[in-house]
């Protein structure tokens, strides 16, 4: 079992704006934080098995990335600056069709040692071959919460409610409580509302929640009305959807009825502002939403519209983005920003005791180093890590109790082996064209 | 005499698209480049007196920021997410007050120091204490072009004046040629219409450019419009500024006329995006600004406004922030954007000879480590540049044909010594408070 001592980093808890310890401690004990605190308060009688040195170093919650397809990173820069049906029709779709197993293993273990690399510790995916997916999770020590994308026409609509019913069966809790499952239907426009209500219905009967893709471009918006004649949220809401939990994605064309709707229906937003302005499909009210009490995390979206998983980059631009589009240089400050990408993140998951630093909670913890020029004099540790930092200054990476990231060397996977074996599969798939 | 090779890399010369060998070689000699071309493409008989191992790496023109006040880097994280006038009067401006020649020095020093870890070979600055920014530079290794900043009302006008004149005949040309002088008039809101003047034929005399802030703000153009019935740029047009080689910052508020005045003109633009978007300035119309044929480079701003001086992170910025603000995923695509950062960049700044890696251009070149997790599997070397790279996989920095970091240590400064430096002298400025 895991003891492990963190002495001298500043910690960052979470829990509050001001809830900072400069010279701080933090103890671990199996999967959980017994104290997070400042230097010497770690329980008396407390045994380290292993000291880690955090002086120069900022302590955080691991960032949670709400939306991906952590397969996609096949994918990355392999078709870029093009519009989004000509991507996906000519490009990004043909190639999938050819994806295999042990393609979507090696994007997700690429995936996943990315994330890692840069202080990810648990993310929310939706893909398919999704029982590869899982083991690639299981492997690297990431915390995930997993969907198979489910497209509700055609013969792949009952394919894709069967292997997610064994897939939440098998998979739901494994990994010593790691890996949870949701259902993934795609998206409004892909799915039908009847095949919407049996996945809610299924999803109620596994207790577990919904990721779902929502009003991502005006397009969708204009189908879904031409249909409906209803915006998507409201169209979601009439099908019932929201009556399990449900996570978002993207929710770029939202109004302010909509804004209510998802406030009042607890829907929680993964907001992923560099995909939606990679693809020009605009900008997601962040500010209302939060003004309006919704919980609104943070997601890159897939490697092949961002291009990388680079979550400290996602804060910088979602509260650059928001500052521009607002025009008030107050809205989305650094410590709102940070909330998104943390312990708000853990909730829209629906981790629990996930993504702050105190005792109790899961030991997901990073280790950020402050001693680097771009983080120099030094006078507001959030301000420097959501304006300033990039994704190497993470040195090491705790999850779930187990160190997984040293010194920026990645313990549960040879770094050499994985991107030789994506890049085996990705190119592969890219010959055949 | 520097005689060195860079054997293995991929080149991207940015002498066009293509213009990419994916397995290179570089040859150095003095200050330029002899040969740039496939392996083994060195002339015959070249001899190096240091070969640098490429393989595994990308070699391109070293990035050129074209708009920053180096010793801001001092107020990195100081004081974040307020509204610009109460930014500058509580907080920017107090300090500055209280700045020495010291921590000009000091802070120009931090800023050389995180330019050259992120492959920053060049630099546009306007600040004051210009003799300290000089000798930063000088003793760096870096390429710059620097300004007095000049406000031309009060006391310090003429201050100003005197001041820009002996920098520009001590230092103009200065370091081998790496330190070039422009004249800094502020901006038009803050230099009255006989000082831009007078300032314009200095630089006429002294055959230099002039480097100033331009429509930064909608402020700024209602008081230009107020005082002088004509936009900012019309305004400046017709105090004849143009006559001599103007780099404007910023252009954030201009219309199609005051474009077409630019291009005829043939005034430079810095386009600052992540500073515009935290000041919530606006967004730059760089789109119609390059069909217009606009020469646009790429600045960071000062760190007080960004938080950090990172091009590749700004190339990324400026990519995505033009595709969602014209709506068009097309526009602003990897190759124009990087060609903003490197020899557009060079052209903006004046300096001929720089920005491509052909033989004859100056040695100032890159190495990029693209052996990362966020860089595989390398379906496209600029996609991967502009939309996945970040600063700490720049590797090592060739400047005016010395190495200046080699292995990300970098060999002009004493990095524990800069950043120990900078701290001292900045938490002292906010002691005073």
């Amino acid at each position: 079992m895991s003891k492990i001592l963190i002495q001298g980093p500043a910690v960052i808890t979470m829990e509050g704006p001001g809830r900072i310890y400069e010279d701080g401690e933090i103890a671990v004990s199996g999967d959980s934080i017994v104290s997070a605190g400042p230097r010497g308060s770690a329980p008396e009688g407390f045994v380290a098995r292993k000291v880690i040195d955090g002086s120069g170093m900022v302590a955080l919650p691991g960032l949670v990335n709400c939306h991906t397809h952590a397969a996609m990173t096949l994918l990355r820069s392999y078709a870029d600056d093009m519009p989004l049906m000509k991507w996906l029709n000519e490009k990004i779709w043909p190639v999938e069709n050819r994806l295999r197993p042990e393609d979507v293993y090696w994007g997700t273990m690429l995936c996943c040692l990315e994330m890692i690399k840069s202080g990810t510790t648990a993310f929310a995916d939706m893909y398919f071959e999704m029982d590869r997916v899982a083991r690639a999770v299981e492997q690297s020590g990431m915390r995930a919460s997993l969907a198979r994308g489910m497209v509700g026409v055609g013969p792949d609509a009952r394919k894709a409610i069967d292997e997610s019913l064994s897939f939440v069966r098998e998979w739901h809790g494994a990994a010593g409580g790691r890996i949870k499952v949701m259902f993934g239907p795609h998206a409004p426009y892909t799915c039908p509302p009847e095949y919407l209500q049996q996945v809610t219905e299924l999803a109620a009967d596994y207790n577990v929640g919904i990721h779902i893709h929502v009003a991502e471009t005006k397009d969708e918006v204009e189908q879904i009305h031409a249909n409906y004649h209803k915006s998507p949220v409201k169209h979601l809401q009439a099908t019932g959807l929201f009556k399990v939990p449900v996570l978002a994605a993207h929710c770029v064309h939202v109004d302010e009825e909509d804004i209510e709707i998802l406030a009042a229906e607890k829907v929680k937003v993964a907001h992923c502002p560099e995909s939606n302005m990679k693809l020009a499909s605009g900008i997601s009210p962040v500010t209302g939403l939060l003004k309006a009490g919704v919980l609104v995390g943070l997601g890159t979206d897939g490697a092949a519209s961002n291009n990388n998983l680079d979550l400290l980059e996602e804060m910088r631009t979602a509260a650059l983005l928001q500052k521009v589009a607002t025009g008030d240089p107050m809205v989305l400050p650094a410590y709102e920003t940070l909330q998104m990408a943390t312990w708000k993140g853990a909730q829209a998951l629906g981790l629990s005791g996930v993504g702050q630093l105190k005792a109790g909670m899961k030991a997901d913890v990073i280790l950020v180093n402050y001693q680097r020029p771009h983080l120099c004099p030094r006078h507001d540790l959030v301000a420097d890590l959501v304006y300033a930092a990039q994704s190497a200054d993470v040195e090491t990476v705790i999850i779930n109790g187990e160190v997984v990231m040293e010194d920026r060397t990645v313990l549960t996977m040879d770094e050499e082996e994985v991107m030789a074996g994506a890049r085996h599969c990705a190119l592969r798939l890219v010959e055949k064209e």
